[in-house]
């Protein structure tokens, strides 16, 4: 079931893909609002028996808030004490907009061939496996060059030297550039119509559109919307946290040829 | 006139876009090879009267070479004697795609609120404004945060401190971050059946797919086809100087609703 609602529509005639008459599937509903803008504009509702016709794709219209990462480290339990002492536990400073995650109080240095990054935030709570996220650009002053993966995805990534307070350490893999991905609850999911895993196509309504057209979407009961996106990809759209993009497609393919910019 | 070869129907192939039978305009034409590739697959040609019900649109299949730009400046003469010494003038020391276009031995250090960026390269020949072209990762480390313009339309940008060798001066205004756009001659632009202004849509081939939807398009007889994009939309998208992109629309609308990815 499907609830339609003014904004839906509003987002389509931008679009060009409003037709008349309108075709509703036998589950969908229209909110009073949507209803009135479909009369005021002498559009027809019709109901029809296959998905296929539907008129309304799922998504239209909707947005999701982005979150910018900046380079950031996960440390396994060893490896915490390793860089911070023997039964050291991580400090969480602030919540991250994924529940319970947090940044932490502690920060380490990266140390690659060609430079060093001071002050990488560590993530909390420590995970099975140390895991380090930056940019390309960071890489290119590390002289690290990872792989654009999925959080967890480390194996024949490159490592890095880490260094903390109380030690160091050398992981020999466990760099990567975050491929850009959509965390959101099983009802999200229902409401845009899109599986664990699918690919979500997003464009930016900034002074720099851009589209990002794979977004891996990542489905758990205690996740809350959020697009992941790491710096470069928020300097190269004019994206800042809390801004939203909008969902143009999915799977490789798009609601409608028009993009509706300016 | 459209001379269609073979890989632009593999591409539409790939974009679910090639039907049959395959209509061609009066005036286009079939590479020998694209001929046996739609005999091989049973499709039949027929010739149409419209424009508008042609099967190949122009530019699918297409490919636009990269260059990424660093952060550099433009000068003019005043300001290159006021840098460098009376009577100055701009070393070439490479040339750039664009013809006629250096770098220059010349650099500079620009100077904003929060920091400094060392070896900045001049561009020559000089010209009659000096303009400043960083990434928006470049302005966070200066404190200074330009909007995104089109090259020579610097009203109302910041301006910043500019120290050389033999002098400094501050700029009031000037300052911008590069909107991507699309160099090409009246011959590309023919073939792309674009004009001065349009908007190309463009999609990377990367392992970070990404579509720059926005892409204007600057025509002139010197103009070597080219697409400018600064470090940020390089490493947003993995894209590196000798890459190539792929058109896959204009003007906010796409060739198809497909977008034919990994």
């Amino acid at each position: 079931m499907a609830l339609i609602t003014e904004k839906h529509l509003r987002a389509m005639i931008v679009k060009k893909v409003l037709p008349n008459p309108f075709l509703l599937a036998p589950d969908d509903k229209l909110t009073p609002a949507a209803k009135d803008f479909l009369r005021e504009r002498s559009i027809e509702v019709t109901r029809t028996e296959s998905k296929d016709q539907v008129t309304a794709k799922p998504g239209i219209g909707e947005n999701i808030p982005v979150g910018v990462s900046n380079r950031h480290i996960h440390l396994s339990e060893k490896d915490v004490e390793m860089l911070f002492g023997f039964n050291h536990s991580l400090t969480p400073l602030k919540p991250l907009s994924q529940p319970g995650q947090f940044a932490a109080a502690e920060t380490v240095t990266l140390v690659g061939p060609k430079g060093a990054l001071h002050n990488v935030r560590v993530l909390g709570p420590a995970r099975s496996l140390t895991q380090v996220e930056i940019s390309r650009t960071d890489g290119f002053l590390l002289g690290v060059h990872p792989p654009v993966r999925l959080s967890g995805t480390i194996e024949g990534t490159p490592g890095i030297a880490i260094v903390g307070p109380k030690g160091c350490l050398t992981i020999e893999e466990g760099v990567i550039v975050a491929r850009n991905h959509v965390h959101m609850s099983p009802e999200d999911a229902k409401r845009f119509q899109v599986n664990h895993g699918d690919r979500l196509i997003v464009q930016t309504m900034t002074d720099r559109t851009s589209i990002f057209p794979e977004v891996i979407v990542r489905i758990d009961e205690r996740f809350k919307l959020d697009l992941h996106i790491d710096h470069d990809e928020a300097n190269a759209s004019c994206l800042k946290t809390g801004d939203c993009v909008e969902v143009i497609g999915k799977n490789g393919e798009l609601f409608s040829p028009f993009l509706g910019g300016k």
